[in-house]
């Protein structure tokens, strides 16, 4: 079950500021977008390991084909760094180059040309997504990509400094791990979010955890839940960044989940809305982790009606073989009046009565700013998420257009000397 | 995971009335007392597989020294047959014979004599219990043994015909298997049981349904709980054995657990206490029962401070490649008011003020008639416990000397024309 010790390989390097900036002097330096920062920096780490840098074209084939790397390595999101053909043209990149990727002024990383290929943008987002209607947010943004693709391995030299609350929550894929063994974790399970938690989450979470500590002796704790929040693009009426991260956390602070089964991490990677083959890429990413079990419940990663509600389950059982985690399937929990707690379908009989969750209902609660009754939301996790509101969300907790054009940077990088010569 | 199919051999004879009698004329009777024909009986319809007759010397030795039958199958608790000398020497019964084990008048089953032995029931004591202190009740039955046992395979001839409302709830080894079968479950987690249910167990089975659904798709149910209370010897002040049955039925009949995830069923057992030893016997039991997983909870199958609170834990742990079914190990429930929900220390950080349940409070709130806050026990199961103190237990919810005395049997067997003759 452990798994701790699986296939991870940091492919950072040390950074030696002074060797490295000695190596930077005379690349060409290519700017890349928040959505390729932040996959550099997945990259970089380990958290997308065995991929280490962007794809190039067997391996978005196969991924897309057979949902595996040409070595047959389970595999389901194209992870892919588009260029501009006249860019590259003016800075004479070709393969076997390196080649500075800038972010926010400052040097990020460097990228090892491998290959510059084109790719037909339609077949890549049917592919991923099972659909070209670009409705659907992720074959959105797969039509956005330039049709031009260079791929390489990545060497960050510039590690991101977050900012607070972030950088209480940050931890590599190697800090992960670490963090499991500190805490004597034998089995760890993934919770996936963007969300502030009501109590059905919690219940979900709790019920995950007696799925995963099922074969754990009682002595000692030896499981633990991970709330592993997905920090990326974010859209107008998401909730806040800092919410979810506050909010998640306040369960353990308010003594919902004790200090020793329950930690809030992130990653940094832009939902693509993929379903089934987003919970693939989800399980792979928790694997990475340390993780040993994750959760998956209803309509896992999906938008609109693309997938039907166990879609990513369906995928996750017909790739069972392949995964290095434990798939728990859960349900919908409901809250039931009768039963007097969070049930579900699969337990409680009391269907006529029982009351669902409804995000759209606590959301509207919460935009008015009104405390939801304790039997959705705890009181703790409520004030941290209208703290965070004021604090960070020019008092909304959701994300305003405010938000989008003027919230601080999830991170910052360090100027390096390189640009100041 | 799923083990249906496992070694189940079921050791009943078809019954044909006729040849039976003929067969059963000119055997010599041995009358059994009822502790000895609920063994019979469960000896014969296979609940003890592999052991399928009261054992012999070198199976008692095995079963104590390597808790193991001599073939080196798992085997904690010896299952013997007990006799006096001066009868045996009256009936000039000698290994070869067969002999009719006769019960309440009727012919209950026939014994194909295989040795007679003496044994230390000092050391037979120590060996299962730890103790050769009488105070301990598993050690007291085995010292009322009169020291001279006969061993031999069991060939049940006359079936026995449950009263109601056990009758409802009976099931051989096969029918469990078959209605398992009949309901879709590929996974079921036992739950052991002499009590009504308050809310605490009803959330540990909740848990353990959990924890033994882990691993399976949630388009279908496939995970069922069986309660399987253990009926036998009964001690004033324990519950009435109707009250159990029917209480725990009464959590499904009041839509706590849906219908496809819920089964109450009985085993005839007389309790040993033996603690860890015990433990192993439930988890041999409850796998022939065709059951995947076995909930074990803080002192499981102990009594007094003879064993402490996770010792059969521990042995099911240095055990557990050897049984062919899954422990889920449980932590104690207790009842938050802060989290506004049943949970257990391994959760909830709010110790100082978690309420207990406590058995000794509800049982006398129960002998006063009082109805229980629905915290703690849910209104149905109070209403069903109270109308089987009328019913069957003389007013009482709880085993008196009237109840002791005059209960109705739990099952019947059929007078045969051998006896008449």
């Amino acid at each position: 079950m452990n798994n701790l010790g699986h296939n991870y390989k940091p492919v950072l390097e040390h950074i030696m500021r002074g060797e490295v900036e000695k190596k930077l002097h005379g690349l060409q330096v290519l700017p890349v977008r928040r959505e390729i920062a932040h996959e550099v920096i997945s990259l970089a780490y380990g958290f997308f390991t065995p991929v280490s840098g962007f794809m190039g074209r067997d391996e978005v084939d196969t991924t897309l084909s057979r949902m595996e790397l040409p070595d047959g390595t389970l595999w389901s999101i194209p992870i892919v760094l588009d260029v501009k053909r006249e860019e590259v043209k003016r800075l004479g990149l070709k393969p076997g180059d390196s080649v500075l990727l800038e972010y926010l002024g400052a040097p990020l990383a460097t990228l090892d040309i491998d290959e510059f290929f084109s790719y037909d943008l339609g077949k890549m987002a049917e592919m991923t997504y099972g659909t070209r209607d670009v409705k659907h947010p992720g074959v959105k943004r797969t039509m956005e990509y330039s049709g031009d693709f260079v791929a390489g391995r990545i060497n960050l030299v510039n590690e991101p400094v977050f900012n607070e609350p972030f950088s209480e929550f940050w931890k590599t894929p190697l800090q992960h791990r670490e963090a499991f063994a500190m805490k004597n974790w034998k089995n760890v399970v993934a919770h996936q979010t963007r969300n502030v938690p009501h109590t059905g989450h919690e219940s979900l979470m709790k019920q995950a955890w007696f799925a995963a500590n099922e074969d754990m002796p009682v002595d000692e704790i030896h499981t633990g839940v991970l709330v592993n929040a997905i920090i990326g693009e974010k859209r107008t009426g998401d909730y806040i960044d800092e919410a979810i991260l506050l909010g998640q956390d306040a369960l353990r602070k308010g003594g919902y989940f004790k200090d020793n089964v329950h930690m809030v991490t992130f990653t940094l990677w832009d939902m693509r809305y993929a379903g089934p083959r987003e919970a693939i890429f989800h399980a792979i990413l928790r694997t990475n982790l340390g993780c040993t079990h994750h959760m998956f419940g209803r309509d896992h990663a999906g938008v609109g009606n693309f997938y039907k509600p166990y879609d990513a389950q369906d995928m996750l059982k017909a790739e069972r073989d392949k995964l290095r985690i434990k798939p728990v399937f859960l349900r919908e929990n409901w809250y039931c009046p009768v039963c007097n707690e969070v049930t579900n379908e699969a337990l409680c009989s009391h269907e006529s009565q029982s009351q669902n969750f409804s995000g759209t209902l606590i959301r509207s609660i919460l935009t008015d700013g009104v405390k939801p009754t304790k039997r959705v939301m705890r009181p703790e996790v409520f004030d941290v998420v209208m703290s965070s509101a004021e604090k960070y969300g020019f008092g909304s907790p959701f994300v305003t257009n405010e938000y989008l054009k003027s919230r601080q940077p999830v991170f910052n990088l360090k100027k390096m000397e390189v640009f100041a010569s």
